[in-house]
């Protein structure tokens, strides 16, 4: 008999659920919108309905589904306890029982969503070829994952791998979402990206091509920059620098295989991680130098491949 | 039949040996001197001879000893060749299996004194209690080594943990032995804290009770900090944020239940570790302030009781 397993991928707007086989290809993919209301209180039946739906148009039975595995926005202990997802407004609770028993006990097995992230790029995507591996997201905020032999290194309190959390920018002085100063998402998040261009930009009087666009974007700095405008370059080198300091940091701590990079900001491509890579090798040890720094590969498919890696 | 272990703490000057029980206690414990000339090729021998000298001497044979343990002054792999201890002159082989045939077949394991000396922490020092630890090590040097669940993390080059270099005060202008600018260890080394001192005294006239002092030494300097000379505290000071800043580094990437702080400079003890914590806590990610930070408990002995619970 076929077997099958499900990803699910849990964000504050959207719910991506994966089919896959026991091999863990996946063979389709949707979407259901994150129902918030009530304290997030529909969400899990939500997921719970799709996959049945699912499972009755394919003609799954229960016996023939391995796992579920989710990724949900928050930390998540080895036991499957959440701790408060705030952007869900979940409370604390057992996610691994409470879904599984709504799904008539089929096995259920959950990770922070950035870890889960970390080990789909990792089981199936640009990590793939490496044992161990470093993956950083860089989209409004900035997230990653550690996976060390195949497993994620989830942290005493479920918070290893707050990347974008590391202090580097020690003369920020505005306040990070997390309440201290001087985070690598202030600087390489895209709010942190736009926010430099706009400091530049209010600082000097200096001739930029930025000047005649409304509303800046990351793409437009990164565009610009590659013209040549040297305002926007000085935005790219300065976000290059921090993210190759905090990724030689990270290279200090772990000497990884691998750093795979992942998110929005990413999809800017090469001439970030170029920039970046050169401040990495001038600031990490010089025997952990040769870490390949790469694109990820599976872009928002990365939780729902991560999640049934669960398994 | 009592069976025995042997740890054995290679360093550059001298070899600490220590004979244990099964249960890894410390029964004995001796130096010999590290003899480096030619290459340290003799260095091996030396230490087979010694620990055949105590099995005489025990009237311990061969059979009854469950393993060697070894931490040598470099990177080590898994399957324990290393990769040019530069300190004892060595290049590249396999001591775990040179020194067992030395050692008539009897097991032996290696790893980095500095990753052996954390799992000694570990397993029988302060880090005891806590199922993952930091160890950071500051004398002259500062090396560290981490454990989660009894693993130590060695990375992919056996370069885990080079704490001491993780690039943290940006505006240093001279060279760390290591190559690159602005390590850890240039501020937190004994020889930085030193060097700190030398720089406020040369680049300023401020009066301070240091300028009395002919050979000044980070006991001097620490010890004139709590006398209240501003000079002195300034440098501690300094040498706290920038350890506190570097442990919350790693606090981000690891998430750890516990630091813990080992190494001559932490003699200084409670004053410099408690201004370190509060850096920390400044600089962390919130879920992770809570990790404590304590001093080691096993001195020099911490490479001998490493070593024997890598078996």
């Amino acid at each position: 008999m076929e077997k099958y397993l499900f990803g699910v991928d849990l964000g504050g707007t959207t719910v991506k659920i994966g089919l896959f086989d026991e091999n863990k290809q996946l063979l389709e993919k949707w979407e259901i919108p994150t129902r918030k209301d009530n304290g997030g209180s529909f969400i899990l039946d939500d997921i719970a309905l799709s996959i049945r739906g699912k499972m009755s148009e394919k003609c799954i039975a229960d016996s023939d589904v391995t796992g579920i595995g989710i990724g949900v926005p928050g930390a998540v202990t080895k036991d499957g306890v959440v701790n408060k997802c705030i952007n869900l407004g979940w409370g604390v609770f057992n996610v691994e029982e409470v879904f599984s028993q709504k799904m008539g006990g089929i096995k259920v097995k959950a990770g922070n969503d950035a870890n889960v992230a970390a080990l789909g790029e990792y089981a199936a995507g640009a990590g793939k070829k490496y044992s161990s591996m470093v993956f950083v997201t860089i989209g409004t905020g900035v997230g990653g994952g550690i996976v060390l032999d195949g497993n994620i290194i989830a942290g005493k309190n479920g918070a290893a791998a707050e990347i974008g959390h590391l202090p580097i920018a020690y003369d920020e002085e505005e306040v990070c979402n997390c309440g201290k100063k001087g985070c690598l998402e202030q600087i390489a998040g895209s709010a942190g990206i736009v926010r430099q261009a706009a400091r530049l930009l209010d600082g000097t009087n200096e001739p930029s091509s930025l000047r005649n666009i409304q509303y800046i974007s990351v793409k437009a700095i990164f565009d610009e920059a590659k013209k040549g405008d040297k305002l926007a370059l000085q935005v790219v080198d300065n976000t290059a620098r921090y993210l190759g300091i905090a990724l030689a940091n990270v290279g200090c701590m772990f000497d990884p295989e691998c750093f795979i990079i992942g998110g929005g900001v990413s999809y800017a491509g090469e001439f970030l991680i170029d920039k970046s890579k050169v401040n990495y090798q001038a600031n990490v040890f010089h025997a952990s130098r040769g870490a390949h720094i790469e694109l990820a590969t599976l872009g928002n498919d990365a939780g729902m491949y991560g999640a049934v890696n669960l398994f």
